[in-house]
């Protein structure tokens, strides 16, 4: 990733997405707007446009990135051990910053729905997508049947995870326990 | 229920209700305040009070009385049909705006936690509470197993129900379909 003579556009790119998440862990989604964040970062509201149509977009992408760091697959475990790792690391994430801003977006979505398309494609079709491929080697190396519902799975763990968190519910590990054995039972156990 | 000489506060009290669901299904709960529910009814501000802590409250109990009459549980289904039915009833029931107005509420209950315990009293637990008599009905029955984590089951229905409403999605009858199959999977078709 070390890319030479990084252009001036990067710095730039890097230094909105700081801004914004300074923002954001500061106040939440309440006085964040592309002005504050254009004044911080030292750059023109217009430099902002040019890459984040709306500011849930910049919200999403700017606090998701630590989170999509920490949601790597490990080799070393089964698609199902990699399931309930991931599960236990969203649950944890939600408990901070990320948690009540995710919160906030799906709050504000209720009037703007720009807010929920944003929340939708930056965030929650990326995370259906590793879990999607991690379901589906279940499935293929035997963990699960065949005839196994992923789609269903994913709007019962995402819709229950999500939800606990908008009744403003600790996220414990033993929560998010009992919803990976009620999804896949003794498959885990394997 | 035909009670005589139904005293006058009874009838304030269901002003007080309709007025309440009046205005609700004309602008949702961006409006909606005692005092403009208090002019309509026809009462002071603090007959209101007398009954509902805050608006949250009354929102509730206003949008929820159609809903939990349409909920009744029917003798000659098994305990997972009862269930599967409710669950399409609250599916249908979220389209309407009794959708908009649970939506608006957890949104609001983001900013302001008694909203949220608005809510979870007025509306979930009670709803919980009918849902966890139906799973250990059908356990007794022997439709689910003795070990069958009733609680959980709760988290993941109305969890992922809840869920689609904020992501604005349309809760058709085909997806309470596969939910109530991924919960229950072939004790359903016994």
């Amino acid at each position: 990733m070390a890319v030479a003579g990084r252009p001036r556009s990067d710095e730039s790119h890097k230094a909105i997405l700081q801004a914004a998440y300074d923002l954001l862990a500061e106040g939440g989604l309440a006085g964040f707007t592309f002005e504050r964040v254009a004044a911080r970062a030292g750059v023109s509201r217009s430099t902002i446009y040019r890459w984040w149509p709306n500011k849930g977009a910049l919200a999403m992408e700017s606090t998701l990135g630590s989170l999509t760091a920490e949601l790597r697959i490990s080799p070393d475990l089964s698609p199902i051990e990699n399931i309930h790792l991931r599960l236990r690391r969203v649950a944890e994430a939600m408990k901070g910053p990320t948690g009540r801003i995710i919160a906030g977006m799906l709050a504000e979505g209720q009037q703007d729905p720009d807010t929920i398309t944003s929340f939708t494609e930056g965030y929650l079709e990326p995370a259906r997508g590793t879990m999607r491929a991690l379901l589906r080697q279940a499935i293929d190396e035997g963990y699960l049947p065949a005839d196994f519902d992923v789609e269903t799975a994913m709007d019962v763990s995402f819709g229950s995870l999500y939800h606990q968190l908008m009744l403003r519910r600790s996220l414990e590990a033993d929560w998010v326990e009992r919803l990976t054995h009620f999804m896949f039972g003794r498959a885990l156990l394997r």
